[in-house]
């Protein structure tokens, strides 16, 4: 198996990043979670005056076998079109990304459709789909294997291009699925408590996804929590893949900027391999998939937005973009107290 | 009295837009406020296709008499500090303006400091500082009527030179006190629930505060929630123009971004005079202090950001107008399911 090397925070520079946002011309802490990240982007980048450079969303793409068992309202065939939208430039995250300045790869990590070599997809095909974890494994480890160096390679290489900030976005109906059996299995939270409506499943077709989801979860009754065998036994291509790239792109010290429900799955199961990439973690927001709140919670993560998303593809991470930028920019543009000639406080 | 006309949202493109924001390549609702977003934005503009032109915030600055009770840590002086740190361009509020492209106006509603006239600041100087309205008005109905008449030529004059999305800011030592108090009068919740720790009182600073304003509220014993009347007895010379601000910009039928507290406490007394102001409302965020929460829920209004800001200036307005654009953006240029090729749901 890959293996990752992720160095915990160094926080020598805590302090002096701290002084740093204390003294600008405001209350102190009045910039609430900003000068968090402020202060989290400073020491990620071991520097008072850190810079977001070449900032890039990973999209990885992959289609799910076990959307034969019903699990999602719309047709495996979306997660094809879906991606041949976000190449003609008319998905969400197209339109997000162009406002934000991010850059856009969209990565073919198994999708059940054979795309034209023309376009400006990143093949890193795994294979056409995943098969139906509700009766095998939906990869075997060696696929796993594949697909997590792929996005581990693949966040080096726009790394050494210069990207410093690297969002990580997701498509493929059933997904969810996925991040629900994932979750539930490495965190121990029933999959009652992991289930949500997707893209927007009714009542009935909610009760049909737990049934499901349940199902599976007892036919491979797994003895172990191994994150690597979870992940190739409930997992996605798309999911393996971001895994791979998030331990990637920890490694090198950059900051991550994780989206939404399936992501953040990603992220728990990345955090099981290597805790320390929750270091590098910006969260972008609090999706309205049900299950995301307990998952956040598990991880100790507080996000930036909570506007009812649930969209995936990326699209909170790009929404919440100008938040971290906003963060960056404060800490290095703003007057101090003493710069600026203005009073400090009188009263304790 | 000034009078203001504002004409209740015109709800005629209401079935098309919706239509146009549910056939876009997601699932109905998957981009959550955004879309209602964009639906408020197409209403007040009359479009489908509506377009965000100069955007602009205004920010208006004043001081209060009763900052002489103690009810902040900081001193007076620090309004006019801050007022030079705004022209000097090291504020919050000028990084993030710089950073969203939102042009920032700085307007002395009524500092008490002479400025050199060779600054960028508007003068709009109402006086030099309200009277403590733990004794007198803080202001004469006169000075009330004159600095809304002014906010709303400010306004005006703006949308004349092409601005279609306005946000509102502050500065002004002591206002979260007016702001208190407005709210306390104007929607009967008491005073005690009304008040916060402001920039960063202490228990005690916080409990003299109450002290302060609840015999505040007491001396004055009004025997009317006229809001004029409750405006001049409570408010600052900033809150008052900003009052006319607001409404002199929604009678032009423009975008209102609101930022934090007292913003929305200015816009609680404009929704007093004419409640169809709220119609052309974007709530920017939910603030740390610790009222705006019941404020907010008062309006009934579903604010956008909630980050632990409790600033001012017009910060948090700003910080969430690129989620603003990211709703027009994504009704102008996303691709609808038939244009894009992409299936619809298959199950209920």
């Amino acid at each position: 198996m890959t293996q990752f090397s992720i160095t915990p925070l160094n926080t020598t520079l805590k302090d002096a990043l701290t002084h740093k946002i204390n003294y600008k011309t405001k209350p102190q802490g009045a910039l609430g979670q900003l000068e968090a990240i402020a202060l989290q982007v400073g020491l990620i980048q071991q520097t008072l005056t850190p810079q977001l450079k070449q900032p890039t969303m990973l999209v990885f793409a992959g289609d799910h076998g076990i959307t034969q068992s019903g699990v999602s309202p719309y047709p495996q065939a979306v997660t094809a079109q879906m991606v041949l939208n976000f190449l003609a430039g008319g998905a969400a995250i197209n339109v997000f990304s162009r406002q934000v300045g991010m850059q856009l790869r969209v990565i073919d990590a198994g999708v059940n459709h054979v795309f034209a070599s023309d376009t400006c997809l990143i093949d890193a095909k795994i294979g056409m789909g995943t098969a139906n974890f509700l009766e095998y494994p939906a990869m075997t480890l060696a696929q796993c294997d594949v697909a997590m160096t792929r996005g581990a390679e693949l966040a080096r290489s726009e790394i050494a291009a210069g990207c410093n900030i690297m969002g990580f976005g997701e498509m493929g109906i059933g997904n969810t699925s996925s991040a629900s059996c994932l979750m539930s299995v490495l965190t121990g939270i029933p999959i009652t408590q992991c289930v949500g409506r997707g893209t927007g499943l009714d009542d009935a077709g909610l009760a049909n996804k737990i049934h499901v989801l349940t199902q599976a979860i007892q036919h491979h009754a797994l003895q172990t929590t191994e994150a690597h065998i979870v992940l190739s036994t409930f997992g996605g291509f798309e999911i393996a893949m971001m895994v791979g790239a998030m331990l990637g792109a920890a490694e090198q010290e950059i900051v991550l900027l994780i989206d939404g429900f399936i992501a953040t799955a990603a992220l728990l199961v990345a955090s099981k391999l290597e805790p320390a990439v929750l270091d590098y973690c910006i969260f972008a927001h609090r999706s309205d998939e049900h299950a995301h709140k307990a998952l956040l919670d598990y991880l100790g993560a507080t996000p930036l937005l909570d506007i009812g998303l649930r969209l995936g593809e990326g699209t909170g991470a790009v929404l919440a973009y100008p938040l971290v930028q906003s963060a960056v920019n404060f800490l290095n543009e703003m007057a101090s107290f003493e710069s600026a000639g203005v009073s400090e406080r009188e009263l304790s």
